[in-house]
């Protein structure tokens, strides 16, 4: 079966996954994403590789910061960008998944940008569409985030340098993440010869061993000399659900304290894919402190989503 | 009294009912779309014709897809476009819909694309602006919805050519339908001799026969030879009300198969507005069949709104 | 402490409030509204001086109306618009104000315009970001609305000329009004010798006299002589309120009828915020009469915010 997200060429036609995705393609997304965060620094945030063409946010389930981010990525490569939240839209209509892209495709739209709460929501909208159109997975259910995946990738990269000598940390909710999943997949790739999880057995899923990590779940242990630190988000529902005592009690065992961090090397990075809760996963003090790359990340994930819609599209 | 769509040289001021539109103007409206449809399928979707130019899209009430043709049709003639949902806007604030209105247009709004839940919006609000202003009428309640009448006739005269050879059937649930009303009008303009609703009585507005249509009940002897078969949509509201039965049956009586489809002519296309109940109104087998025309609709829609905005903005 | 609306230059960085504005700044925004006034006025109502700038509508309380008019503002200047509504979004989510401008912030953001139901929240996102980002108050609470005033000073300007002989009244809920507070910051600024407010006892701040204004409570008193009256709006919680007796008996001693317009001068001019209540705060014959410069007042809001926005971002 042909890799559903490279043309007959061999060229990228969607992104929907990290897993999968050939080491050369990932490398281009992130060398092009370089040359972007050039741009958005100039006093001029605009080139004009999408002019003309036509990016529909098509999101199923809300989240207004992706939305945001795509949205700004698509404008500053001059494209025309049609929001669409679909919940409250065709669906409830009665009309099938397909029936509306189809609907979306007839009107010439050139990328789908897709959120949806079903894994392989993506996927399936991918291998319905014809192969002039790109579809770019902005999160489904837990399967895949692949920008985000790829915007940790970038972070690192940029701080660095060689990932293979490098220890990576992944702390918290595992089981619900997927950006945790799209994260790990990256760092296979980019042969980093230790990623670590650090997550109560509740927050783990089934096989987390196979994804080719090593677990822990004393963070005391887990730490110790790495050199990238990845918090990811407890999110409410989770809190007051049956995986875990109390917000309080996650905090003691797996939130992020300067304490902690000091077992990391010195120059260790923490990052977060956020929105933070401040005193539940991570403390303030080191949300704040000299070593969290959490604002650049979101920098970085501009540039990201600006180099996988230019080459998608064609340009670049 | 004047036409209430043109101004004092004859020209189209607003786009508000098919019926009362001379014909010389729906022709010209049909063969500027002609010159879109090449555009939207460029590189470059893009014309500056409306460059600088402000258009509204005025929702009194919520339609996520006529509100997405207009703003993509807007933006690929390169207008400004804002996106106004009016009900939880000023209207609940106790302004008039008119204050609202003036409002608007001493921001400078070029274009007003209105739609709402009450008959003769459009025209209320097209005979109170000045002469620079411009209404288009997205859908008024029951009322009227021209620009899918006229998408419709592009589409008809872009499969048939010659309308005064043609028998057309218009299937379902006339009696709430501006589209089909807007329909009926567009194929009177353009001459077509027989023109046929096929609806059970109490779908049926009282009076129907004098728009100039031939009426049946039976969908076996309506359809018998027609070139164009046009399925409206059941709303879902109708399924469950006091008109019908049920969905299965009024699929069972007015449902489209393909052992129906067989009645009309080997080369008869199918339409439907769209979104589709399959099932209900339509059988998948003849909606993905090589009879269906209904994403070219989709398609020439967006040409077709293109073409009436250029037209009133001036341009073309 | 620095005027926190200026930079370590004395150039304008932030418009949080008329209130401690230098006059010499509050001039050059009419000034240079003025010279925008005329740009609305063209065929292609679009200048470049913001190409390539991002600027954030960040509503954390809804307001189409007025988000609307900065939108516009915004992409006649050619800048790139995102709007969020920040109640349904990650605020939700847990994370503090200040992290969602930090994240806003880290993609670039050159403008945000703040709306929030909070006294002072544009003040506390000013204080937080770095240099190179431009902060406007599109209201705070009850506190201020410095762009409403600047389009009000701007209309009395253009019908009145020279402030130092004017006389103006402010009628109704001066209590509630942040349109109000503004407007009577921006009169002192200009020099305005005589202006009055005209309220029951019940929608009157304390200390209103230090404002530097004569304060009335019969509108037949108050306004004698006046060359301008402002009507505020009656908000419609207020109406069943404790504050009111009733929206009619409001009217009969508050609201506006040409009868007592005819105690100000025969060239007196009307303003109102809007959105109107016709028949609550001013009758319907004076809203649409010759006095009224209602509308215009929205025409040069929008050129008005076109000024703030290009003087903060470096352009004009």
């Amino acid at each position: 079966m042909r890799n559903p997200q490279l043309n007959e060429k061999g060229d990228l036609q969607h992104l929907l996954n990290v897993e999968g995705l050939p080491r050369e393609h990932l490398v281009r997304i992130l060398d092009t994403a370089a040359s972007f965060v050039g741009v958005t620094e100039r006093d001029v945030k605009k080139v004009p590789l999408l002019r003309g063409k036509s990016v529909f946010n098509l999101f199923f389930e809300p989240s207004t910061r992706t939305r945001t981010t795509f949205e700004i990525a698509a404008k500053r490569l001059s494209a025309d960008v049609i929001n669409l939240n679909i919940s409250t839209s065709s669906q409830s209509k009665g009309e099938t998944l397909l029936d509306t892209i189809d609907n979306l495709a007839a009107m010439h739209a050139d990328m789908f940008v897709v959120r949806h709460a079903a894994s392989g929501a993506a996927h399936l909208i991918a291998r319905h569409v014809a192969p002039h159109h790109h579809v770019i997975n902005a999160g489904d259910g837990r399967h895949a985030h692949p920008t985000q995946g790829l915007l940790d990738a970038y972070t690192i990269r940029h701080y660095k340098s060689d990932f293979s000598r490098l220890s990576v940390a992944i702390v918290g909710d595992i089981l619900h993440s997927r950006v945790a999943r799209s994260l790990i997949h990256a760092l296979n790739i980019l042969g980093t010869p230790d990623v670590r999880v650090i997550a109560p057995q509740t927050l783990l899923p089934t096989g987390v061993a196979q994804l080719g990590v090593r677990v822990f779940h004393n963070m005391n242990e887990g730490l110790r000399d790495v050199d990238v630190v990845v918090m990811l988000r407890l999110q409410n529902e989770r809190m007051k659900g049956p995986l875990l005592p109390s917000a309080q009690e996650f905090f003691k065992c797996y939130g992020l304290t300067a304490e902690k961090l000091a077992l990391a090397k010195p120059d260790a990075i923490v990052m977060h894919p956020g929105p933070m809760n401040r005193g539940v996963e991570i403390d303030s003090s080191v949300a704040d402190g000299g070593q969290a790359v959490i604002l650049p990340q979101v920098t970085f994930g501009i540039a990201v989503r600006m180099a996988v819609m230019s080459i998608l599209g064609g340009g670049s």
